[in-house]
């Protein structure tokens, strides 16, 4: 069936998951900082009345990341009734969620941004799902290594479930787009939501594919950043990063449900703001010059590209 | 009843109203220009297949302003049952609205953000209405120059009705108000919406009123930009401006009506965003030193002072 046969029958449960999801915060900032070779995550804790908190850790002005969180929250209590109708889930009860959430803005237009992404949620009405995934955001896009990138995360899904990757990567290009732009914000990746247990795969099943996609953030990211962080860039490259950087603003702030949620349910502001870039620029009608490198990439911003055959 | 007696009684109409609005434009940019001393507005005409379009007119890279637009529109045709319900009018009616809309994003960080808005609509089942304001961002609030923004403003409304400003001074606060941070986006101004005929005011009574808010625009904007134009300033204070042009850029894309309706209905993408300013910055949890200027900016960002008397 495609699901991985190695899955060690472990009994998984909201600590387990929360403690796993702690260790993996740790794993890719030591990495992180050591791929950067300047930069040090520095560590703000908080906590909510209601109950939990987290560990939000920012790096800025390395020596490849320019602005970059990897923030890990563990937080419960009884579930609003906005958002219990929001999740569809029975009012009155409550609630206990964690995640470790990355984002990183590299200081070059040569490497691209990235995010991932893994979650759980767990209503005291029974309830349990994961959700998660990692897209990328090339200010240019790289074919070869998009179709990499792509064909990694393959790999990774195929392992636990032949349905993964096409449904995924599908749901990435529809979640990571920017309506008013008709333009997707990078070349996607796989976005999943509400991933519970089923007929055929059980919740354990679940977890080692979420826990292997938080696992698989360094080597992926930290490979591109290698590949590319020797290449030479200009002005014209800086202008267009600030540019490309104005568009992930834009969907940040309009479409991201996740901020919206925090925003709406009061959460830190900086933490859920850490995603926003550092410099960012909003030029009036800016319009690639014909058939540069600038253009090639925006006519590669859209849905439903193939790009393991492209 | 504080109504303005010389109010002429002319008969207003749509017509009548866009072409007062395409001169008020007309009016703008050349003063503008002869203030800014460099800067030259570019004009892109636009059109809509449902009717209409518009004159939008766009100055970057001025001596004085950094990015800044004059919009005229004049759009109508059948209101989509969206809208109507949005705007809770009947369904299946046409509309007709004209407006002037101006945002200016000056380079020196002494200098305020300005925003004006003038506008009309009208629906075919009979109802009219107009709305406008105009509200002051300062980088570093000055509060002399604030008190003198609001008399003024009240000066003008005093003249047309004396229930205007304290209506329309509060309706700003509330409008212009990034809730996730709990701070105004500046000092305010007045803000108003839908004021159409009453027992007490004609709709020409109304227009005079906005016309004369259109006016003040160039007298109140420029006096401020003459006094400011020569102080210095350094990188702190260009810092403080990218971070604060930041908290305009989620006003804009979180809250803003007129944005979230422009994106909805399908308007011109670089019209729209011609608000949003050129160079930002999002720093992670960047917080002004005790008792500094930009401490006190902060303070003050708030609704309900009584700036007049301060």
């Amino acid at each position: 069936m495609g699901i991985l046969k190695s899955v060690k029958p472990i009994d998984i449960n909201r600590t387990y998951i929360s403690d796993s999801f702690r260790n993996l915060q740790d794993e890719i900032c030591t990495e992180l900082e050591h791929c950067d070779g300047q930069g040090a995550f520095k560590e703000e804790l908080w906590g909510r009345d209601e109950g939990g908190g987290g560990r939000t850790r920012i790096l800025q002005n390395g020596n490849i990341i320019e602005k970059g969180g990897v923030n890990f929250s563990e937080v419960y209590g009884p579930l609003s009734d906005q958002i219990a109708d929001g999740l569809k889930v029975s009012r009155g009860n409550d609630f206990f969620a964690t995640g470790v959430s990355v984002i990183m803005h590299p200081i070059s237009p040569m490497i691209p941004i990235i995010h991932m992404n893994v979650r759980y949620f767990e209503v005291s009405s029974g309830e349990k799902w994961f959700g998660g995934g990692i897209d990328l955001t090339p200010i240019y896009i790289d074919v070869n290594q998009t179709k990499q990138f792509h064909s990694n995360l393959k790999s990774i899904c195929d392992r636990h479930h032949h349905s993964y990757y096409p449904a995924f990567k599908k749901w990435a290009d529809d979640y990571f787009y920017i309506k008013h732009r008709n333009e997707t914000r990078g070349v996607g990746g796989i976005f999943f939501d509400r991933l519970g247990s089923d007929d055929e795969i059980t919740l354990e099943e679940r977890f080692a594919f979420v826990e292997e996609i938080g696992k698989s953030f360094v080597p992926i990211y930290t490979s591109i950043i290698n590949e590319n962080r020797n290449l030479p860039y200009e002005d014209l490259e800086q202008t267009w990063q600030k540019v490309r950087r104005g568009r992930y603003v834009e969907f940040n702030l309009v479409y991201d449900k996740g901020t919206k949620f925090g925003l709406d349910s009061g959460g830190r502001i900086e933490s859920i703001f850490m995603s926003l870039p550092p410099e960012v620029s909003w030029l009036y009608n800016y319009q690639p010059e014909p058939d540069s490198n600038e253009a090639i990439t925006s006519s590669l911003l859209r849905k439903n590209i193939d790009w393991i055959n492209f």
